[in-house]
């Protein structure tokens, strides 16, 4: 196991009905902004559970942030803040508003110039207004993670930014509120999910950290067996509650202590959403199994445990069937796994590979994985 | 699941020479009391380790900490905190050293009459001392939770509180403390973390809360796999890191979050040691197997389950066969399971029913287990 330091202080309100402890959570006095995304927390009572919470509190609103949030909508919002000297946030949605949400409060307080440079530069975050959320979607771990996600409309970047002043205050996880969601939304999510755990799982080390690596795998197994489920039975409380809770596990950072990490699925998986716009989920669901192949020797042991423990795979070609296992896995969420399934080819690799060759990241636990590589990876994609 | 809400804001520093941050991570200019007990940091030279690394602020030391720390050394601690104005506590040795601190910080701000209220009549905690710890013994979880045992050594009262207050600010652990520790509390160590994950999976409730289910047998797994390799091999760092770790997660709250407790096993034992000062995790070998034999057909999903996920049973007799299997772990890493290896029968029996029968307490997930039950219990455990 590898020396870590890790505290993660976000307190955690679950369970139906529970959007109501908000007001129990915002300091007194505050003056308190909320923000979301296109109204869809309007269409399922959200909105309306929200505003009943923080009656009392003086507050103002911010919607209109979109999946994959843009720093140029983020920077409205903090215009808004200094206008209304707002010293409290509450972000409803998904990850894209808390991920944005993260961001709003670094920007707000940041004074070392253009905020852009937090994501383009790793300039520091030295402080940011405190925040709490409602978050309405399994999926991205953000309600328990200082971490966020942020596009540059303009220049078509996404970029990833994190610091010990962007965890949540508190989030608050009601697994009903994910019932009107759309199948498209669950299975992203599940596949987000699966993915994030395989980024800290899925490596060359094995066998050296067996506490992390059964709980990965205990969470990963929630999310096989949940996962379709949840698009069966939309309204099975349990199901949509495991699920929910797994999400927020694959990215709280505890199964990252002490081991080593790879995210090469979603550095490249980021650029296919920032050329192309698909689903942060589906460049995951297209891009891990071609990961997997191409480092099939590096990743073996890891590749044949996942397989045997979470697949109940034991053969001789057991490394192949497991990468078959979760592609099968993502298409049995409804999440397509190949370029081709979204019109994409020869040209969209070429621009991938072009974009990772100039920044010259060498991606992966090992650092190993080129522009060259990239591309021989998604060539199997096609 | 049920609703909860849940936060764990404490820091864990893992590995080896990691004792130096505890530098950093006190505040600077205050005055530190190092807390311990009987001395043997002093030979494994974690005492000295632990005076580098706080050079230059001003400390002074409190030992003789027993093992069941009693109520009456707290106060003497608390008494040279008020006598030196110290502001900051940092524990020294195991869960016992751990828990008592955890109190003396409470005890120095208790302002509502004697400090003992606080464990007799739950009497409201309203702040403590801050405090760190660096923990040399796999075993108690105390390093990442706000919960104590104290026993009062007048009564032979041993009895628990806890507090949002009595988080450890900061805990290090290092894996390398615990190679000098004696086989008889590293068997210990592992019987009570492996008791203290039963207490929060193994009730009435299957299937419904899958991603605890699932990490609750992670944690017992890593338990079961390197327990009695941390005894063949003391200096193997990794299994002692994962035996280190897996203790920790075994009771800092997140397995317990959304799920039902039972928590009868300890309650039992701790009234054999405040009666005849068995070893704490002697007293869990001892009860836990009649608990999960009384109590078969209530638990008996949860005990199938934990016999096919965690011992690789399958059959017909599975209930028998997983209680067997957890009583033969329990020996195989050195911990007798039978009151009569312990020299005791009958006399101490009634002596546990009767005062049990006096606080009138229902234990167990159901509050169905009355002294009667007790007393069947410990009957099969002779």
């Amino acid at each position: 196991m590898e020396n870590f330091s890790m505290v993660n202080p976000v307190k955690i309100i679950f369970g139906e009905g529970m959007i109501k402890e908000v007001a129990n959570e915002i300091p007194k006095g505050s003056k308190v902004l909320i923000t979301y995304g296109g109204g869809s927390i309007k269409k399922n009572g959200v909105y309306d559970q929200v505003v009943k919470a923080i009656d009392g509190f003086e507050w103002y609103e911010f919607s209109g942030i979109e999946p994959n949030p843009h720093y140029e909508t983020c920077m409205k919002a903090v215009a808004l803040i200094k206008e209304k000297s707002i010293d409290f946030l509450l972000a409803v949605g998904g990850g894209s508003v808390l991920d944005a949400t993260k961001f709003i409060a670094a920007a707000a307080c940041f004074e070392d110039g253009d905020p852009w440079l937090i994501l383009s530069k790793h300039a520091e975050v030295k402080k940011a207004l405190p925040f709490g959320d409602v978050i309405t979607l399994p999926a991205t771990g953000s309600e328990m993670n200082s971490g966020a996600v942020i596009t540059k409309a303009e220049t078509q970047e996404k970029l990833a930014f994190g610091s010990p002043f962007t965890f949540p205050k508190f989030s608050v996880l009601d697994p009903t509120t994910t019932y009107s969601m759309p199948p498209r939304q669950i299975g992203n999510g599940v596949v987000d999910a699966f993915v994030h755990v395989m980024e800290q799982y899925l490596t060359y080390n094995e066998g050296d950290s067996l506490l992390q690596d059964n709980m990965a795998e205990a969470i990963v197994k929630t999310l096989v067996a949940d996962g379709p489920k949840a698009l069966k039975t939309p309204e099975n409380y349990g199901v949509r509650a495991n699920l929910m809770w797994a999400s927020t596990w694959a990215l709280n950072g505890w199964i990252a202590a002490g081991v080593p990490e790879d995210w090469a699925t979603h550095m490249i998986g980021h650029e296919l959403t920032a050329f192309y716009g698909l689903d942060h989920g589906q460049t995951l669901a297209i891009v891990l199994p071609g990961v997997m192949t191409v480092l099939k020797e590096q990743k073996s042991k890891k590749i044949t445990r996942l397989g045997r423990e979470v697949f109940g795979i034991n053969d001789n070609d057991a490394t192949n069937r497991t990468i078959k296992a979760v592609e099968n896995f993502f298409e049995s969420v409804g999440v397509k796994t190949h370029l081709s399934d979204y019109g994409l080819g020869d040209e969209a690799i070429e621009k991938v590979v072009s974009r990772l060759s100039q920044r010259g990241w060498k991606l992966g636990e090992c650092e190993n994985i080129t522009a060259d590589v990239v591309r021989e990876i998604l060539t199997l994609r096609k």
